[in-house]
């Protein structure tokens, strides 16, 4: 299979699947990837030395690394996939609208679906084992640095598929930008794109195609904190929001402060985030030695430790703050105060929107949807992590006994019983 | 309010409201244009008057008219919606990821939505009741033919809004095409696009923005004859879809019967077509006065009584002939196997797959949704009818005790429990 347009056809035999048969390639799959670690992992070798050569930044590489200790989590993160429900053929609505005219809404694979991504052999395992549960065809464009490792990946899974009833045509590699664009251009024949990677690149995807998007561009999260039980622990969901993982896209990039309690945290905070090593922007009346701070910073995603400080003087100050400067993403509120939870839960218009927790937490894995094929900001669909949930869409189904609408129109004799079933 | 991006400020109060401010504001909009009927039917009337003037068509025409009975089912519709529960707040998952770690997946308001929609005075008020109820902000541009009364209705609601907690922000209509431009290019004030109309604006709605596109364009739905326990009910299904209301989106303008009953059903099906007045396309060996048939007419849509007939010598034919030449919209298999049912739902790649019922039966109201703003091909979101479900998003929420990710990492001594609660 050479060409994007032949996915959805190579695609048909995964489409009318069972769990069972889609069960089993995971299994094939899983076990395939642990006898030929050595093929990977002398494959990844080569993409390191040439990425080392070319003298790429030490995060890029570790992302790029395919240890030991990551294709085993990989390969038990599809362990687990097996064992979760079949997103497909769900039931979500059920209602007789007449005797002998029952209606259903069931779930069912979205078609194909284009993904790219950054240079980490372990998301293509990810990528495309909940798109095979999901009953997806699959096109996948990693990093460049991870070339040879990904074509080891992707010959490996399809090795796999051809001793399956479902076959290898659900899957295909592409390594181009010229492929990358016409993916772009492939409505029709590609049903969902979902890019992830630098800002610029996400924004390049949507400005460029007529087919939809999910995903993110920037990762601006905030913490506000407006009253706690426990200073130390409000410290403690600030200072982790920032520096658990700095480059992740759900790390806080500013922290608010409600000014009633700025007096008595704000030294303690500005500590912590010292003692770690955060370069702090804001006001040098909270402390003479902060960096500067400028109207850009509040709309920077810094991903590295740097963060914004700033005192707010009540939760509408800050909700307008989130709303205006943020990306929608993860934002968090540290407060002992339920009204202000609620109003903070109802307005900030974000995916995921936290009580006393890091914003950290937004992740797939985290969450419990077993993994995430990335982190959607969109309104439309899926938000937050994506997991087999937002990989599925659905179909009415109506069974009828030779029903037509004339006998529900005027002059008929019939009328509906909209009655719900589930 | 004058502004397309005043919108989501003017609808700040809408978005924090409860179930019964929306519902009581719906109850005055109701009374409001119970009371002002003579206002409504006297601006419908100069509405109708240009109308005929510009000798515009009778179909258009009567979708213009505005009147006693068609306000008196719309005030019916509001009532009606007024009763359905909130579809805002509901907890769609629920999960504790730890003790005292909480995380639920409820729905929200999307936000903004832009309505376009052709020129139908009681498509206006179910859009705006939809859009209250759902509590999104709403940007109106209806066909220009019913401007008229499209102003005295909004003039009516923002009346009834401002006696309302809820104020009148949360509505605005635009009337010129470079206000629709403008909105088609206000990605970050406006969340959603809904465009109804001719395939070639929808289209061009799809192609001038960045922003979200609910709906769909053409309207190529099919019925497949496989098998029947009754000729004449198969016949009636098949009838029933064309000829209902054959100017609809989910009137059938194919019509497939499998080479196996062809010369039983053909002589039959064509008969009753002609009685209705309908001109059949199809091969003239199956009837010497069939009008001629091309591979365009199986892409056409005829908005008329205008048919294709064609004969299929498989199911698998069938299924190709829909996925390659309809438009994911309603198909409808006529069959007494059960294998066949299933296979023909689960690979017709449609919004909607009916069996042994109308196509026709494609339609909010008759699935019970209480109205609909639109049917969606689309396969992200919202697909087929779209009623107030299709209306709101998700946010997660997530709930902690000064809760943070590094315990959970390497080297801390938490778990994630994922144990589901609903």
């Amino acid at each position: 299979m050479d060409r994007i347009s032949d996915v959805r056809a190579g695609a048909s035999r995964l489409y009318s699947s069972s769990l069972e048969e889609r069960n089993g390639l995971l299994a094939l799959i899983r076990r395939a990837l642990d006898e030929k670690r050595e093929i990977l992992f002398s494959s990844n070798r080569e993409d390191i030395k040439e990425a080392e050569e070319s003298g790429i930044k030490r995060e890029v590489l570790n992302r790029l690394l395919l240890s030991d200790e990551k294709l085993g989590s990989a390969i038990k993160g599809i362990e687990e996939l097996e064992k979760l429900p079949d997103p497909l053929g769900r039931v979500r609505e059920k209602r007789e609208l007449d005797r002998d005219l029952i209606l259903e809404k069931r779930t069912y694979p979205i078609g194909v679906i284009g993904m790219i991504f950054e240079a980490r052999p372990d998301a293509l395992i990810q990528i495309a084992s909940l798109a095979l549960k999901s009953g997806n065809g699959i096109i996948l464009k990693g990093g460049k640095e991870s070339k040879r490792t990904n074509r080891a990946l992707v010959e490996i899974i399809k090795g796999a598929a051809r001793e399956s009833v479902i076959g290898e045509g659900w899957i295909m590699q592409i390594e181009s930008h010229e492929d990358v664009d016409l993916m772009l251009k492939s409505e029709g024949d590609v049903d969902l794109i979902i890019p992830r990677g630098s800002n610029s690149f996400v924004r390049y995807c949507m400005e460029n195609t007529n087919i939809p998007v999910l995903g993110h561009s920037d990762g601006i999260c905030h913490v506000y904190i407006e009253s706690y039980t426990s200073l130390e622990g409000a410290v403690k969901v600030a200072v982790d929001s920032k520096i658990q993982y700095p480059a992740a896209c759900n790390a806080a990039e500013t922290i608010l402060i409600d000014q009633k309690v700025a007096s008595e945290i704000a030294p303690a905070l500005i500590a912590a985030l010292r003692e770690n090593g955060v370069a702090i922007h804001g006001d040098r009346a909270l402390d003479p030695e902060l960096e500067e701070i400028t109207p850009q910073s509040f709309g920077t995603e810094y991903l590295s430790k740097e963060v914004n400080l700033k005192v707010v003087a009540s939760i509408d100050e800050a909700i307008d703050h989130i709303n205006r400067y943020g990306s929608h993403h993860t934002d968090s509120i540290v407060t002992t105060d339920r009204t202000k939870m609620d109003k903070f839960v109802s307005l900030v218009d974000s995916a995921d929107v936290f009580i006393n927790a890091s914003t950290r937490f937004a992740d797939g894995f985290r969450f419990g949807l077993g993994a995430e094929v990335g982190i959607s900001t969109a309104k439309i669909h899926a938000r937050g992590p994506v997991g087999l949930d937002g990989l599925v869409t659905t179909k009415w189904i109506l069974s009828g006994d030779y029903s037509i609408v004339a006998d529900y129109s005027k002059g008929g004799d019939k009328h509906f019983s909209h009655r719900e079933l589930i």
